[in-house]
Formats: structure tokens, sequence, C-alpha cells
């Protein structure tokens, strides 16, 4: 795709590194015609951030910015302490508000008391409120800089408006019409300003009904709200209706995104944290948590499996059939889970509907482990020519299936309830849960028909 | 959220269902006015196809457009069935063509060449191109409702053409610019158009630099592209870069969530059929085949433990320790699995860097075998009193995480490059080896140095 011939290269790379050593700013400029923001922004993570800051007192703060914007937080951060005084005082008060905030509250302390002081009063004004939201809630993720009208202005007046404002406002496909309280009171796209007559006036043509949301409320609901419309942008108000900020769909996008990545990660025990490049230490350091919380588990199951040491003595077969039994489980347990925790993370379970999810999922093990139960009870009565180990291993399937259906839907609905994230290790419940029912069940019938289990 | 406040209630289904049984449509056109099209969506799919068609005939296809293209492709296909002619007409021919193209894909035959003969010539031709492009690329997603300009235009011209095509076009935010032979030679965004010299051309104010795709790409990597640039629109192409059709955001949003909920169906051995609110039987259904993949595996590994029969027979003990081998290198193997899982998906991993990753990750599972080994390894050896079976312990716990780390990542690397979804039954391939590698390595140095073993 075209896309992809603009991204980054080691050519690319010294080209530009070079062309900063040498401060050739109109080269610079010509790559900058040339080029996505997005791949120049790639293009420079692959230097120092001493060269990044070079590029923007090269270049200059505003013609940079769109690029800065695109590099992640904690580069920008080491990238800030290389900038005079002047660019770095210059970058930070046309910075977008909502990316500010961000930077900001990501940096030490010191540095958080410098770069407060390098912004105009107004702007830190804006920072100091922004900051203050739960990493978590729309307000941390809104940006103040939205386009507004009155309700009272004609379309004629209200376009010039719009384009008065377009330079410095995140969006101008949506503009909020505020009364002079700043209430919201109305929601005109620039599509409908277009197409309006001249003379109407803008309470005419905007719609009234504006579904917008809470600076406290979950950013996570605000996304799967989002999605549900087709918002551009969702206005972030207060609790009198007051206009505070707007979230824009490309954000939306990045939560939701990292929503998904996040309950993956949690089903399959990992920290968030992590990603595919990660060094070595810190995906060892990450991950070793999670696996001794597996290893308790494991022991529980272990300590379950050695309360029927005799029996297995008489009958190994079962130490090998009983491996299946847990398998089966965990895999079953694992489906229940993670339809549960998708649905949970779309908006797709009510909370009126809990019990009916929690008796489907206990239904479907039922059903799954008659099926498959008889198939493996087939397998291991023929493979013994003892029928009762086929019985066993029916019934223990049968319990295990309706085990891994009744936790698969309760914890992730449990953790929800208490505020937590559903998917955060569920995994390990759900696992705990299989293998201790799964191997008591087994070998539990196992040791009540022992005398027709023994080999002959 | 106020967003709440308008979601679908039993006493709304009701009022719904009375103002068009009594053909209220003054009632109905208030409702409008009042919710959004999205809400009214979820109301009306509480009703029958038959009401639904109802609704449609009383409000006219042109004032229910927006409800019906929110509704389910399979919901609205039944709706048809019970449209007069006159109404299913005009409907399918003012619908979205990507959303029209969808549907008519979705019915059978017979209604197929039906609905095909109520278009417009060139809305079915339209029709016919765009069900010709396979499902999951770009082709398949785009509607060809998009705006154009010519490049030697003036801005006061243009405002005046992107007005006319306001009312028809899916947006009129990014414009393309097109010469006679339709060729994509670039893009204004109506921001720009707004705040341009009303003297200045089309082509001195567009950015040339258009990042494109062609119509045969895979639409997940449309979707990864258009996140990484935050377009609002992506323009789709034919091998001579010919404008085709545009894709916009809430559709690549939608196609994002639907391949993070593939992937995670996927890695937990699901079918993407699947949802929480299935039918029973349905879900016993798809899960089935998955159960009976995991009975394979589960069945090679109970077989490799039975290869060590006499030695469990000698040591019971073993066969609770093995569980803990099985159960970590299981939770391990996912780790990788998952994390490489989910970098394919977002772009993250360069295929270069595939042999890295793999290293990486076996590099990890040693380092964690080491750790976590030492933990069991010498729970086991206090537990048992004899310091050979917690070496053994240890041994096995490392040698299976490396396996873990390298299944875990070359499985989806593999499976990408076979032009396979790197999740889909993964999970079942990388269990497979750390079951029987765990057990092989653990029973099969206990069996080793079983003299060492034995209880005295």
């Amino acid at each position: 795709m075209a896309g992809n011939k603009a991204m980054t290269s080691p050519e690319k790379i010294q080209h530009l590194r070079d062309s900063i050593a040498a401060g050739n700013r109109d080269g610079l400029m010509r790559e900058m015609t040339q080029h996505h923001p997005a791949d120049l922004a790639e293009t420079l993570l692959a230097l120092e951030p001493a060269e990044i800051a070079s590029f923007i007192e090269l270049l200059g703060p505003r013609e940079s910015l769109e690029i800065f914007e695109f590099i992640p937080f904690d580069v920008q951060s080491l990238t800030l302490k290389y900038l005079g005084r002047p660019s770095l005082a210059k970058l930070m008060n046309i910075m977008s508000p909502d990316d500010r905030a961000d930077l900001i509250e990501e940096v030490d302390d010191d540095f958080q008391e410098r770069l407060l002081s390098l912004l105009l009063k107004h702007e830190r004004q804006n920072v100091l409120k922004l900051i203050n939201y739960p990493e978590d809630t729309a307000g941390a993720h809104m940006t103040t800089d939205y386009a507004i009208l009155r309700p009272d202005s004609d379309v004629q007046t209200a376009l010039e408006q719009v384009r008065l404002q377009a330079a410095t406002k995140e969006t101008i496909y949506y503009i909020y019409v505020v009364d002079t309280a700043r209430h919201l009171v109305g929601l005109v796209s620039l599509r409908d300003l277009i197409v309006a007559r001249r003379q109407s006036r803008v309470a005419e043509i905007m719609s009234k009904k504006v579904i917008s949301v809470r600076a406290d409320e979950d950013i996570e609901d605000v996304a799967t709200l989002s999605s549900r419309y087709d918002f551009l942008a969702v206005p972030v108000v207060d609790a009198e209706d007051r206009m505070l900020g707007i979230i824009t769909f490309d954000d939306l996008y990045d939560i939701m995104a990292d929503e998904a990545t996040e309950d993956m990660y949690h089903l399959a025990n990992l920290d968030t944290d992590e990603k595919v490049d990660s060094p070595l230490l810190r995906s060892v350091k990450l991950r070793v948590p999670w696996l001794l919380g597996a290893l308790g588990s494991g022991l529980v199951a272990a300590y379950t499996v050695s309360l029927f040491a005799k029996t297995i003595h008489e009958v190994v077969a079962l130490a090998s059939l009983m491996t299946i039994v847990a398998l089966l489980g965990g895999n079953a347990g694992n489906q229940s889970l993670t339809v549960v925790v998708r649905a949970l993370a779309l908006g797709e379970i009510k909370v009126a509907h809990d019990w009916r999810v929690l008796m489907k999922e206990a239904a479907v093990g039922l059903c799954n482990g008659v099926i498959v139960g008889l198939v493996i009870g087939a397998i291991a009565g023929f493979w013994s020519g003892n029928p009762w180990l086929g019985l066993i291993m029916w019934l223990a399937i049968v319990g295990n299936l309706v085990i891994a259906g009744l936790f698969g839907a309760m914890v992730p609905i449990v953790l929800r309830k208490l505020n937590l994230d559903p998917a955060l290790g569920s995994s390990i419940f759900v696992t705990t849960a299989t293998d201790v029912g799964g191997f008591f069940i087994f070998l539990g019938l196992a040791t009540l028909v022992l005398p027709h289990l023994m080999p002959k």
C-alpha cells in the first residue's frame, strides 16, 4: 500500500540524521511536504532525543508540532530536556491541551514544575484541571479545543465564526452550540451548516438531542458509546450540562484498541506494560508474577491429585486420563470466560441478564460435556477394555465442563460487580476451578469404583 | 450518560409497536427528532420484521433510511420481504452503496435477483462491482459515494461544488481531487477549503502525497493504517491509481473491533459466529469441534504419560507434580502466543524481525523457567524430602518454558507466513507442544534417575 512506501528505512534515518547535523532546514521542510507527520515521527524515533530536539529547534516549534504530537510520551519528555527555553515554552503553549496534559503528567515532579512555569496562565490552569481527572475517565482524555457557536447566530455568521476557529480547534466538523453560561444546547455538523440556507438561525438547524458524557464517566464506556453511534467526537459536560471538552474519534479508536489489548493480555496473564519488543529482562520481570500465580493454582491442583495417590498407584492409567479431564475443562472454561469478557467490554451484557448468562454457560458445559465426554469415554473404555473407566471418564468430563461454564461466566461477572477488570487474573481462577474440580471428580469416582478398575 | 437514557425499554418497545399499529405517522416523526437513529434501530429490533416493514412504509423509505442502516443485515433482509414494491425499490436505490452491497450479498439467490432487478442500471452495476471483491479486501468495504473536486477549480467554486455533493456523499470532510481520468491526484479537507483564500486553486492547497490503498488489499491492514494516521477516511484506488471508493473511519472502527474479537476468540478456541446471546444449541454446536480438537491434543499428551506408566507406578508423586509442569508450560506458551498474535494484528512485527521475536520468546522462557522452576523445584524437593525430585522438576520447568516460548512465537508467525489467521487454532498447537514436551522431559528425567526417586 502507498502508506508502506513512506515508512521508515535505514537510508531514511541516515538521511534525516545528516540533514539535522548539517542544519539543512530547507531539506527538512521538503521532507515535511512529502511525508505524513506520522511517518516522519516514526523515522525520528530511531534518533536520539538530542537529535529530535535539534530537529525541532531547526524547524521551529510550530512547524514541527504535528510531528511531535505523533511521538510517544516517554520520548517526548526525554526530547524536551534538550530544547532551549524559547522553543520549549513555545511548544508547550501550542500543544493540544489533551496531549499536553498527558505529557506533563508523565514527567517527574521537578520537570513538571518547570514545564508548568513556562505556560501562559490560562493554559496552566487548563493543564491543572485536566490532570486532576483520574486516568480512566472521560475528563482525562478530552481536549478543550472545541469549536462553539451561539444558537441565535445566523448560518452566514456561523460559517464565518467556524472559519475563524478552524486553525486552533481539534475538529470543526462537529460544532457545539452553547448558551451564554456554556450549557450544551445543540450540535451542528459542518455539513449541516454548509447546506443550510444562509439566513437560517443555528437554533433552527442544530440537533437538540445531543448525546454527551460526564467528565467522570469511564472512558471505555465512552468508546463503546461512540462506536455505537459512529460519532466523530463526543462532548464532555459537567453535572450541570456545561461544556468541558470533547473526545475525538481518533483518541476513542486508540482507547478501544488499548482496551482490546488489555483484555487479551489479562486473559493470557500478561501485564499491559509489555510489548513484543520489550527488553528481555523487562518481559521476564513482567511475566514472573503471573507464572507464580499460576504456580499457586498448580500446587492446589497437584495437592488434589496427591490425595488420590493410592488409587493412582493401583490404576496408573488414571494418571494419563486425568490430564485429558483437566485439559478439556481448561479449554471449555476459557471459552466461556472469553465470550463473557468480550461481551462485557462491548457492552453486550446488561446487568439484569447476568443470571441468564451464567445459566446458559453452565448449560453449554453440560451439553458439551455429554457429547465430548461420550467420545473420550468410549475411547477410554475401548482402549482399556474396561467400561467402568469409560463411564467415570464421561461423568468427570460432564461435571468438569459444567464447572468450566459456571466459573468461566461467574468470575468475570463478579470481578465486574466489584468494579475490577473482568479479565484480570480471571483465567487463573477458572483454571484452578477446572483443574481441582476435574481431578477431584475423576479420581474421586475412580476411588469409589476402584475394585472394578483394578487390572485383573 | 445521556446515551443510556435513550436506550431501549419495554415501555419504549410497546409505545413504538402501538404507534406503528395505529399508523401514527406524526408520533413516529416526533420520536425521530428526539432519538438518535441508532437508538430507534435498537428499539425496532425488538419488533417483528413485518412491524419494522410497516414502520418503513409509514414513514417512507427516505425518512427511515438512516434508522434502517443501523439494523443488522440479517434483520434487514427479513424486513425487506414485507415491504411493498415501491418502497422496496426506493429504499434499495437510496441505500449507501457499501451497506447495500453487503445486504444483497447476504440474501438468498432468488431474492438477490429480485433486489437487483429493482435497482437503476448504474446502481445495479455498482452493486455487482462491489460484491465481486472478496470479503476481506478493501474493495468489499468501500463506499462509492465520495466527494470529488478538480485540481483547477478555485476555492470559491470548490466550496459550492462540495455543498452540492453534501447531501449524497458519505463524507464531505475529506474531498478527493481527481483528474479527468479519475486518477487520484490530491486531497483537501473541508477545513483546508474553508480557511483557504477564495481565489486559490484547489491544486495549490491540496496535499499531493495522498495515502491510499488498493482495492485488493487486506481490510485489516487498512484498519491498522488508518489508526496510524488518524484518518477520517481512506481512499481506495485501482492498480492505475484511479479512485474507486473510500472507507470511512466508522467502518474501520468496526473492522478493528471485529478483528480484536476474532483474535480473542481464536486464541480461546471459539468460532467468531458465536455471541454471548447465541441460542444454547448454536453455542454447543460451535464449540464442540474446538473441544474435539483439544481432545486430540489431550490424547497425544495422555499417550505420552502412558509411556511412563511404570515410572509413575513406582513414584506416584510424579503424577501430582507433572500437572504443574504442564500447567506452567501452558501458561507461558499462552503468554508468548498472545504477545505475538497481538503484535501481528497491530502491525508491530516486521517480517525481518521474526527471528528476533522467536529468539526473545525462547530466552524469556529460559529465564522464567530458571526462576519459577527454582521455586517449584525447592517446594518439590522439601515437600518430598528428596532433592532429586526438586532437580528434575526444575529442569523440566526450564525445558518446558523454552518450548513454550519457541512454540508460542513460532506458531502464529508460521500461520501468518502461510497467509492463515495467526490466532486460529494456535493455542491447540502450543498446548500440545507444552503438554507433550513437559510430560516427556519430566517423566523421562524421572525414569533416568528412578533409583534416586524410589521411596526408601
